[in-house]
């Protein structure tokens, strides 16, 4: 299948299709110096795969994790290119999750001001959300994303085969972000994840997901509006990921947790079943104050509040503001009761 | 006077008026966080003269020179407006010349993915030409300009009056690129240049430069097709300036002895005249081998040679390709003859 992202001069189309990582010489343009990035928690045999079909491929393996995204690693892939006489017309390749692809986004948008920018997600998070929107990024001093670019891809491949050696917990953490966009956007795909088993579906709702995906970004390609919706769950989820609140979760985990207090009654009994129906958490133990203080620390220059979206019906969704108490308060209602 | 550069989302004026250095808190947005950088080989009293009409003014003073255009500047930057909790609502300026500007646009393209960029050029060279176009970058293990954006500023502001300050031979270096323009696209000027003294009109080459550039960058802001013809003189400009060759020019000054082959007999006779009436060098002692190897890396992955700009008659201009042993050939007539 290919979705086509509208975006004029910055359009592209994404690849959605099983076995496509081996049919990247047809779909991406590789005769030429390219550079893969992978990190070392994704099986070597994706890049491998990649590699085989490029003339002059360069693989870069970084550590897995969200200390990869630094200058020290952007800086590292352009002296790479750099010394392997890379030039305008050559190429980088993300071969894995969310930090490889916003790292070596980042790098293709500032190497000689911009070069072709190819990504192949291996991970469910990526390939429903990260991979497509053209946010990159970096992060700086222990703030998240604040160096990057947006700058589109020229192409995106999404290969639900490597999905299969994807831990069962990384899976599912990806698919938050897809419940996510259900809630806000798309009913039926929120009858999916109650209906059936999201394994035996998973490539519909990779796709149902990218539509959803494909509709904001065309819309507000510089998130400067409408994108917003995609914040869903994200406030009270950056402040439940952030180490020092002590959760361990993933980046979806704390997503579908943040989701929980900002929607109706209904919705939210419908939203814990299918959280308990895909193992993802409904409450958790943290620090409160230490996930408040990420909180205010990521909206730095805001004085009291936020806005937060709120889905009152399934499919549907307004901005509320908020001020930090009563996110606060908000985020208590998580709290694990120990019975 | 203003100049409106139309691309679109990207749009901008230039405004350029005696003293609206002193104006810019009316002409720029300044009610917000404002990263001011410069660097120490501009009047202080500049950056101060703006910083006491913003809010809340930062200023970050760079060490004068291309070492400064480099990642750890561009860190600096970053690191700075994040210490002093700047969003993306607030915003940077420049206030000085290339180095400053192309070093502070590229840290406003990335900080939280772009935020608003105003330029306030203070050379000649600036003025005419780098301060416009939306190219910024800083420099890679001695690679000029290989890490950047296309990033428009908001705004452009020159002041000519700044210029009164600026050594002689730095003003008749920013003419050079003046004196390119009026040779590729605008006989007037070149006439002017012959006719008058540059000192008397140099509010008047400054907009007749600006529009010339406008032009040119309206056409093709990503500089995929006619935006070339802004190189002309550069293809041997870049190598008698690396440091390797041993000129001790200006890139001016070396520009403007790189336009010296490629232009027919005609076109070179009048640009001689004009080149010693403001002061330029007609000819240079240099290591033409030293020179050649920074020409040929500059172009590293091209094959063997290069399109140059050649100018046959004044206001025109065509490509034609040339070996690299024809450029060196075409730069050792530049050799200074001891008679």
């Amino acid at each position: 299948m290919e979705i086509h992202i509208a975006l004029g001069a910055h359009s592209y189309d994404i690849i959605l299709q099983r076995g496509c990582l081996s049919q990247a010489g047809k779909l991406l343009q590789l005769e030429r110096r390219v550079l893969l990035v992978t990190d070392d928690g994704v099986p070597q045999a994706y890049a491998d795969a990649v590699a085989k079909q490029c003339l002059a491929p360069e693989i870069v393996t970084i550590p897995q994790g969200e200390a990869s995204k630094s200058l020290a690693s952007f800086e590292r892939l352009l002296s790479h290119m750099l010394q392997s006489g890379f030039t305008r017309k050559d190429c980088v390749i993300a071969v894995g999750g969310g930090v490889v692809g916003d790292l070596a986004g980042f790098a293709a948008a500032s190497f000689m001001r911009g070069i072709d920018f190819y990504n192949i997600p291996t991970t469910v998070l990526s390939q429903v959300d990260s991979s497509i929107g053209g946010k990159n990024a970096v992060n700086l001093n222990g703030v998240k994303n604040v160096v990057g670019a947006f700058y589109q891809p020229k192409r995106v491949l999404i290969d639900p085969d490597v999905l299969d050696t994807l831990p069962a917990r990384q899976r599912v953490n990806g698919l938050a972000e897809s419940v996510k966009m259900a809630l806000t956007s798309d009913p039926a795909l929120f009858e999916i994840f109650e209906a059936q088993d999201p394994d035996e579906t998973l490539e519909n709702i990779i796709y149902r997901s990218l539509l959803i995906k494909k509709g904001v970004v065309e819309q507000d390609e510089r998130e400067t509006g409408l994108r917003r919706v995609l914040n869903y769950g994200h406030t009270i989820g950056h402040g439940l990921e952030s180490p020092a609140a002590g959760t361990g979760l993933y980046h979806g985990e704390s997503v579908a947790l943040g989701m929980l207090p900002f929607c109706s009654d209904d919705v939210r009994l419908r939203l814990l079943q299918v959280l308990k129906k895909l193992g993802l958490p409904t409450d958790a133990d943290f620090d409160a104050d230490a996930a408040m203080e990420a909180i205010i620390h990521d909206k730095k220059g805001v004085s009291n509040g936020v806005d937060v979206v709120f889905v009152p019906k399934i499919g549907s969704y307004t901005f509320r503001f908020l001020s930090f108490s009563a996110i606060q308060a908000a985020m208590e209602t998580l709290k694990r009761r120990t019975s």
